[in-house]
């Protein structure tokens, strides 16, 4: 059988499918009994449908692939959530299948697609919207469907956790680090969905609402950055046997979802604090599988395109098999979700201050105030510039109680000399 | 829709599926909208199922469940090849699914399995297989499917992975480790299975056949265990920046499939080489997504269960919604398996000899001969009781050559006081 796809968007991944198709359409016969038939790329750039040889399928409306009665599949990889949005409905409106890598989208209007994909009967598959090539929505649809998902925890973002390497492993700054990390292609000229976490909040809002049953949208992602983050917390976290990565973290707790992104620090010996580089992971803990983890390539050509052809070839058979979607909205539950200022867990403040008793005395009393026991302070550099770092380590403390304190700190006239930097730590 | 379950085996895992079972049936009937009804457990030790409350589904006798014809899905956990393999064909003929966790008879009799169950249209599954509760073949038979997958490399056993971390990090011996592991449970009172490496072989057949859509059977995969490695040869791996792990093997080569299970040196900073204790993990790289990993706890009660009735959940499914089986027999290619001794590597050997300066030089004239030119040579330890551990790590070497050294090595008389440890280099 022969399965017609359009695809919506030729860059990177679009051109990394197009590249599969065109090395493995002949295996994928002989492996699944179906021809999968590149029929209609829509993009802005005819140039890259030329680059890729498939100049005479190109159309620069995607409604000459909507509204196709011959094609099968749509592939939408645009991105965003106004256009992709409209490619992504229509097409399932129009009763064909879609695959999209759209995370945003999915984390945004996710229940308005998998509405429309039900009512039409069609498949919405969107593994790549998560982890580049990392098998990790299957998983939590398939494999693991026998557990009760207690925690989901990922480095979810290539480009940031890049960053933190480096800075760690080569003391590099947070510009020089950003510097290389753009100059490498890995970030945008515009960081911020990066490096302000949104990018990974828009996945973890995607997993949780899977691994829990229960619909988690992006806005209610409590979300912060790294970009107050400096070596000098990487090194103190290190001194304590600590990684800092940038953790997407979802928890089943008994007062509902808690989900979040911040910079985190990790045990060491723990499996995702051993994930260097631009390679993502997703650590899931089920109630009889225990602990598993899904490491490989968040981003890139190749491990986008391979989840998001997993997706075709998938949607493809279930098509050549005349079968209708087997797992549509997973949200079966309607769990709350966790006030963040709930959370109690043990907390790592750096202030940059001046080199003065008063100042020190001050803060200690401002987290004595709010019921912020101490663990440890440590002094740590700076101290030709008269200015130092002071790093603050709490006991178990509630997170409306640190950030009471935070804020008293960062309202006192003349303490801090930067913004304050601030590491959740997950045991 | 109810899906009736007969049980075959009722020790740790079955134990664990019964678990499972009574903790989420009712979960199961809301996520999945199927009501998964255990009918029958079979298995020598009544007592088992008395101890999970289901003595009065009890039968002494497997042909209860596989003559049911109320009974959909027939879980083997039995293990072993000859009553294990009747219960699985005559359930298929019978036609009912399979879910088997069982690697020996998926690694010897699969082709004969798959074919039962293509005759008769029906459902087998195997996840639990290889990997404990770890996805590995969902993702190899579903998310990766649109690439070639060019390696497959797994730390499969745990029982040898423990017993390895002991002994690299805590210096503890052979007999030391594989006591600890046996007093902990981890290893059987007869560990061949485990430490020989047969177990690691069953798992790695299975793995190449689904990567690689060409059946490899466990007789076909080269098998050293880990009887000769000693505390000295992981810590002189380590002076050199490697670890040293007992790996299941699988590369797709221009001259066939090359697939092995030994001890194996990896560079320490390899993801695989980072996984310890009995964690398993399996790492996969292929054409378009690159390098990928899978990791998890690799056997007990629960992650095994959990992939079982994440097989069965899955099957339930396709029955629920009257879809045959989507995914048979994956073996639509034929490769042949390349021979070992064409392979080129770089080698690891040590010799526990006297100390004596010709008995140095033999070795080297030997190994010159053989055409094996070495890298470096280091004496270590034992000099008290007159014998010394000398270890050679050649340059990149024919497999015949180095095997035909040793060969000459060993035949050599009043040469070795030991059998030597040969360790493979993976880079």
């Amino acid at each position: 059988m022969t399965v017609r796809i359009g695809l919506v968007g030729t860059g990177t991944v679009g051109g990394g499918c197009i590249d599969i198709l065109q090395a493995h359409r002949a295996d994928f016969a002989r492996h699944y009994g179906i021809d999968v038939e590149l029929a209609r790329v829509c993009s802005r750039n005819p140039e890259q449908a030329e680059s890729h040889g498939v100049a005479d399928l190109f159309t620069g409306d995607y409604h000459d692939i909507v509204n196709d009665p011959t094609i099968d599949v749509v592939v939408e990889l645009i991105g965003g959530t106004t256009v992709a949005r409209d490619v992504v409905l229509s097409a399932l409106n129009a009763g064909k299948a879609v695959v999209t890598a759209n995370k945003a989208l999915m984390a945004t209007h996710g229940q308005e697609v998998m509405e429309a994909a039900e009512r039409n009967g069609v498949e919405v598959a969107f593994e790549a919207s998560v982890g580049g090539g990392i098998p990790i929505i299957d998983p939590l649809k398939h494999s693991l469907i026998a557990n009760e998902i207690t925690s989901v925890m990922g480095i979810v973002n290539g480009t940031t956790n890049y960053m933190l390497t480096r800075m760690a492993e080569d003391d590099l700054s947070y510009e020089a680090a950003l510097k290389e990390a753009q100059a490498k292609g890995f970030a945008e000229a515009d960081p911020s969905a990066d490096v302000d976490g949104f990018d990974a909040a828009a996945k973890i809002a995607i997993l949780a609402s899977i691994a829990f049953n229960s619909r988690v949208t992006l806005d209610e992602v409590y979300t912060r950055g790294i970009t107050n983050i400096s070596p000098v917390d990487l090194e103190a976290a290190k001194g304590m046997g600590y990684a800092v990565k940038l953790l997407a973290i979802a928890h089943r707790t008994a007062a509902g979802i808690d989900v979040r992104v911040h910079p985190t620090m990790i045990p060491e010996d723990h499996q995702l604090a051993k994930v260097n580089g631009v390679f993502n992971a997703i650590y899931v803990v089920g109630d009889a599988v225990g602990e598993t983890m899904f490491f490989g390539e968040g981003a890139g050509a190749g491990p986008a395109a391979s989840a998001v052809m997993g997706d075709v070839l998938e949607v493809a058979r279930h098509l050549a098999a005349d079968v209708k979607p087997l797992v549509g909205c997973t949200c079966t539950d309607e769990l709350p979700i966790m006030p963040l200022e709930e959370l109690s867990m043990k907390y790592y403040v750096r202030f940059t201050v001046e080199d003065q008793l008063g100042v020190l005395a001050t803060i200690a009393r401002i987290f004595a105030e709010h019921n912020v026991s101490l663990h440890s302070v440590m002094q740590r550099g700076r101290e030709e510039s008269g200015s130092v770092d002071v790093v603050y380590v709490t006991h178990r403390a509630q997170e409306r109680d640190i950030r009471a304190a935070i804020d008293e700190i960062e309202a006192t006239e003349g303490m801090l000399l930067a913004d304050p930097s601030l590491i959740r730590v997950e045991e």
